[in-house]
Order: C-alpha cells, then structure tokens, then sequence
C-alpha cells in the first residue's frame, strides 16, 4: 500500500462557502496511481471547516452561509469567548458541527465522489487569512 | 495491510433514519479476515447522509426527524435555491450537519461498535430514490 | 504500512467539552514512529462524541455547552424517547451533529494539529460514567 502526504496553503478568502474540489486534485496528483484507497483534507484551524456538498448552483452556498448565520447567531449575550469579535465564537461552534476534515473513497485513480459532490472550504471569520490544508491519500 | 472496496446500492427508503448496519456487513464479508483495521462507509449524494447512533429504541429515529426538521425549517423564505421543492435545501444543509461518511475501527473480524451503536442511513428527501454508497475496509 | 490500534478507557467526566489531546497521545506512543500517516480516536458510545476545537481558552468550551444547550433543548414535548431523563434525547442528537471520531494526520511522528487544535470530549449526559475510546493509527 501507498501513501502521499501533500501541504497546501490556500489563499484567503472571504466569509462563505467556496469550492476548492479543484485545488485539491492540483495538489494531490499521486491520486492517479491508485486503483483503490481513500484521501483525506483536514484543515488545521479551529474557525474554518471542510465539508461535501452540491458542487453546481452556487446559490446552495449561499443558503450555507444564511442558514448557519441564523442556527449559530452572533453577539449571543450567553458567550463569555469574545475578546476577538462577535464573528469569532459562531466560527469554532460552525467548524466543529460541520468538521475539519473530509474523508473521500479513491477509485480507479479518481476521487469516487457522486456527480454532484464537490468540497467546500467553509470560511467562518470576516478575515480568516490564509488556510492550512494537510492531505493524505492512501492505497493500492 | 489489504484494502478492499465494495459499492452497494440501497433501495429507496421513506424520509427519515433508518438502521442499515446489517446491509453493511452483508456487502463486506471480507472484514471477518481483518484483526485490527478501519472501514469506511461513504455515501455519494448530497441530500442523504451517514451516521451512528443508537440501534435499540426506534423511536430515536423518530426524534432525529422530529429535530431536523425544527432545526432546519422548509420555506424559509431567505433560501433562494428553492427549484426543487421545499425538502430540497433543508435535505443539503442537513446531509453537511450529519455528514457523508461514517469511519469505524475494525477489530477481530468485526466492526468495534459499541453496544448501543448502529449505522444510520439520514433520508432527507420525500422521495430520495435509491442511494449509492461505497464501502472501504483496510487492515491487517 | 504499519498499524497499531490501542483501547483507552477514560473516567467519568462532568457534562461538558473536555480537553483529551494529552490522554490520547499517552495512549499512542507508537505514533512516534510513523513518518506520514493517519490516527482515528472513536468513542463507543451514542451520547458522547469527540470533536477539534480550540485548545487555549477554556471560555471556549463553556460556550460549546451554551450554544448545544439552547440548539437541542431539553424536555420538548415532541420527543418520544424520554425514559432515560430529560438529557437521554438531546445527548443522542448532540453525538451525531459532531460525530463518534475523529481522523488526524500524523507527520514526523506527531499529530499534525494546527497551533490552536486539541481534541475534545463532549459528554452531554448528566452522569455519563467511563467512556471507551478505540485508537487506531496506521503509516510509514
């Protein structure tokens, strides 16, 4: 069995949902060589997150950002974390209902994802900066 | 260390949870010659999703659907990709909550679920149609 | 590839987000010898669940107890499994919305966690008792 380990710094982006299934197959082209195994991107933050979802309209984005604004609101007088802004408690609750990582069957040198999956960079600060994406992709 | 892949194609279920851990083990018999390992259940849509909970009192399920529903509202008039039906954004935003995939350690030929732990497949549409999943299991 | 797999029971904790990064990695010394590769923590368990979140302040963890409090109350009217006290329900639901594992890359013999990255055990019942962890680690 294989195993490739590949770092990817991902430019800053702004406070959403964006798909990066793109970035990811540029920076992991040792997926071509393997028949059958699994790839993992984990994000190394704590305020944004990775999760699959519709990879074509990107109005299901939009409703991302408007219905994780509304279930995790801002400015909650309950919070006692908020010496670096009110986007900054909402940001480590999203990350973690969503996750850090996401976790893809690879088939025939291909991520086997369905039709309509892409990975999403779920960005959750009004300026996040730069991400740091750790990918590991494994198999025969 | 082996790697083995399967697909499996499940019928369509009504929306809601539904315990599909006896179908997982039936399309991966080879995980009975596994001693320490991990499969992954992965599902390849957008608007259904995996978890694990509890596998005894069916009337959990139910109150994952109760839930789901309160906690991620049809018609709400602020979701513009509404094309599809009312069910349609909720099922995406609910598949992200729940996620694509389950990863469960094997050991002894077995998946080490804990007593009371179960696979669930999460419908989240009304009429969702059959569901591909691809099952991957690896170990020694 | 190598794989080592290793059985963790952790004491009773209080309802709420816990710190366990330390625990973890005492129970793992064999990760010290994978160069690239990959560690599972699951918890056996449906009213426990593991998440990544931040390590330093501990306000944050307190918030993470405010926020699922109010998102999956206690006592709804509409929940039918309630034999078990107020708190069986919503501890099922917290489980799934953050998961029963989670999967970190291992680097030059570390875990390849952001600067502000620990692992977190969340016990969402009232009197949870022990918890058994299964830790999987495999890599060159």
């Amino acid at each position: 069995m294989k195993l490739y380990q590949q770092q990817l710094s991902l430019p800053a982006k702004r406070r959403g949902f964006h798909l990066i299934t793109t970035e990811i197959l540029r920076a992991m082209p040792q997926l071509a060589g393997i028949q059958a195994g699994i790839c993992q991107v984990f994000i190394q933050h704590t305020s944004a997150s990775l999760t699959i979802n519709e990879n074509a309209d990107p109005t299901v984005r939009v409703d991302f950002e408007t219905w994780f604004n509304k279930a995790v609101p801002e400015n909650d007088p309950d919070f006692l974390h908020n010496d670096e802004g009110p986007d900054d408690m909402p940001a480590h609750l999203k990350a973690s209902i969503l996750g850090t990582q996401v976790l893809i069957p690879v088939r025939n040198g291909r991520l086997a994802l369905g039709t309509w999956q892409g990975i999403y960079l779920c960005e959750h600060r009004d300026h996040g900066g730069s991400r740091n994406i750790l990918i590991t992709a494994w198999g025969e």
